[in-house]
């Protein structure tokens, strides 16, 4: 077998997954890693928790050391490189070296492109100002609790209220702060049905959060010195001294367009289900990729860990010459504000009447142990259906105590094709301490029939 | 449509389920449900919670009273009324009023046979000992309690070490007993493989309970007042003045047999799919019948709640003139012993070495949370898969904090007939909060590849 040289860009999940899955199945090839930061493979996911100090130190967060890769699996990772340009052709990158500013042209038979995503930073007047944060890699993560340690703010604003504007409302919240969550659409979490969030809107404000929905960030106010003094919305100032960001990600896909690399949903790049970009032998995974949809039927743009991570597995195995295709995802996701649980997977009501599904949709509410057990929470599932065959397409959940992670039954549900009597029928585990007789996903399912 | 007569018999979870399908469905029929005890339609599976005083009191594990049945269904249900026998030929029952004494014959078109299940009690010498329990309805329940209190007993000796045996342990651990276990198996939980119940086994005992396996009890000695004095196996004698019987169920299933109705797997009613008996018009439900296995395509005897409220529908749906198949169970149980919690479903390893199945298994270890999260708990996971074409047909979770519910993922994957691959392509829920990025039955799923 003849020796390869594989080039991954980004040595985070993505890169770092495949790459380490490739050196499994081809150990005489030759791998280098550019990761232009400090860090690699670290669990983004966690920042949040790093920030609010439920994980004390950020180096927990790090699932392995750019030493660890290069002693124990003989892979090159070269921390402090920037890829800033790739050349298809000639088949090689150009990297520069952001500790001596040398730049060199690195060859490869194989191009693995991790690069990620960024947090969106919205082009409004004053979101330079000192003080406003946005979540995107380690180092970001660690500027903000540093940034916070150093200003010890009193009033902060979360603008945007999905995941990680949830995450770091409540990181805020247990650093004392004031905190406002503001959202220019008319509900939290938008990736669920506003039927569903109503409960959670409820509790963030219940818990002390100050919850403004309708208004859009128009600008950032800083003082003299700099420092951030206030929002803006279209309808009122709202003062600051912390501001974060969480309005999403975008892919990190400028350098592979520029390459003359397709790009797809939303920005990201362009792949098949072999996880292969529109350039033979350059393949993309994570973050800035596409993903294939189970329900839609088409590729979307979801980046998360779990993905980023299947992602890495099916480049690897097909880069070192097997043949697997990305199973799919169906945008499952789940969080927690404080002690409300949140999740959802497949096609939200909303959703599917967008793609044209006729569907039935219904919400329950039940308890998430034996109505009369101790510590018995509130729990409400939303189940949605295609009309003429009661398949399950959709699922939400909301509540407490063990609440959320009933979403992966409705995972395999959909992933396998059950009808709503299908999940009726099934065996699920039963005790008090654990859930009512009938679990609240049958109970939504029978109320869909 | 004619107006027809039912007659019940027991009044708790699959008799008077499948009576409140059936007066939905025939609003005009005449319904009677005649229950030898005070209670109806109760949830027995909290009673060792019950009796810890986590549930305060026993009415809380009432679902709904006789009147409400009566004013609220219009079903006539007859409290104290014991059925003492079944002709089958005339159609009629007859009817013991235990309050007065006087016995009748009381006629029916159809026939629900639920009298439910009772403890198993072995035939030693001294098992009539005052203080020795089993549990079997409410009654016995609120019995127990009582005769803690009354007897205020410092040493309790568990028979049996399986879900009630485990359930009543940890009860009796709350009420400050010096408790000690005993089985004459050589693990505990013999539903389940013995790697992984050494782990149950071994915290059980860190938690301070007396745990002995491989004996099998011979007698109780009793005191001159004829209160439980010491349990005795085959090779040694504990003290004792509390003792409870965990040693299973087993149907109520002798009036059915001496009216020729036939009996199968372990002396439950026999039953087809849809819940009719041997005798045309008899049905059965709940603990004393038979249930459909999906892996082992036969029948087998699960006395359990959920099972139960299974078959009451399905009896009620066909009872009522429709037609449901019992869609099976995979003998899916959950329980807790203190902080750890315990689910299995499908076949063990040695239940599908008995059964002939040519398998492969796999157990991993891995933490229930992201590693680096507070509160993260350790877990196990064994899954068992078809060789040749690594289909799930079991699954086995030991582990802390949230670990046990995972189950219902392995329920759904082996109904649908999922392969150990398509475990690994789910796209299940992942947020530091819950579990790590890849769940850890996807890590089973992952090593059984």
């Amino acid at each position: 077998m003849e020796k390869k040289k594989l080039v991954v860009i980004g040595g985070v999940a993505a890169g770092m997954g495949a790459a380490s899955k490739i050196r499994r199945e081809k150990p005489d090839w030759e791998i280098v890693v550019f990761e232009m930061g400090q860090y690699t493979s670290y669990a983004a996911c966690g920042l949040p928790y790093y920030i609010a100090g439920d994980v004390e130190s950020f180096e927990e967060l790090i699932v392995r050391n750019p030493e660890v890769f290069r002693e124990k699996q003989n892979i090159d990772v070269r921390i402090f490189h920037q890829v800033t340009a790739i050349d298809t052709e000639g088949k090689q990158v150009k990297v520069k070296n952001l500790s001596t500013g040398e730049e060199f042209w690195e060859s490869w038979d194989y191009l693995l492109i991790g690069t990620g995503a960024s947090a969106i930073v919205p082009d409004v007047p004053g979101v330079d100002a000192a003080g406003v944060y946005a979540l995107t890699n380690l180092q970001s993560g660690i500027d903000t609790r540093q940034g916070i340690e150093k200003l010890n703010p009193a009033k902060a604003v979360v603008v945007g209220a999905g995941y990680i504007g949830m995450e770091m409302a409540e990181a805020l919240l247990l650093l004392k702060m004031d905190v406002t969550v503001v959202d220019m659409a008319d509900q939290v979490m938008t990736t669920m049905d506003k039927d569903m969030t109503t409960m959670i809107g409820d509790y963030m404000k219940k818990e002390g959060i100050h919850l403004i929905t309708g208004e859009k960030l128009a600008k950032i106010e800083k003082n003299s010195e700099g420092k951030v003094k206030a929002v803006v919305t279209d309808k009122q100032t709202l003062e600051a001294d912390l501001v974060i960001l969480g309005l999403g990600a975008k892919p990190n896909s400028e350098m592979a367009e520029k390459a003359g690399i397709e790009l797809g949903v939303r920005g990201a790049i362009r792949v098949n289900r072999k996880m292969e970009t529109s350039v033979p032998g350059v393949w993309a995974a994570g973050d800035c990729a596409e993903s294939w949809h189970l329900v839609k039927k088409q590729q979307v743009y979801i980046p998360l860990g779990t993905v980023a991570n299947k992602h890495s597995l099916v480049a690897g195995i097909n880069i070192s010459g097997g043949n697997m295709e990305f199973p799919g995802v169906l945008g499952t996701a789940i969080t927690r504000f404080k002690e409300l649980e949140i999740s959802r997977t497949g096609l939200s009501e909303r959703e599917a009447q967008e793609s044209g599904i006729e569907c039935v949709a219904t919400t329950i509410e039940s308890s998430t142990l034996s109505g009369y057990f101790p510590g018995t929470g509130k729990i409400k599932v939303k189940l949605v259906a295609e009309k003429n065959t009661r398949r399950i397409i959709g699922g939400q959940i909301v509540g407490f105590n063990g609440a959320a992670k009933r979403i992966d039954t409705i995972v395999a549900a959909i992933t396998s094709g059950m009808t709503a009597q299908q999940i009726v029928d099934l065996d699920l585990s039963y005790a008090p301490p654990f859930s009512p007789v009938w679990d609240p996903v049958q109970v939504a399912a029978r109320t869909l029939l």
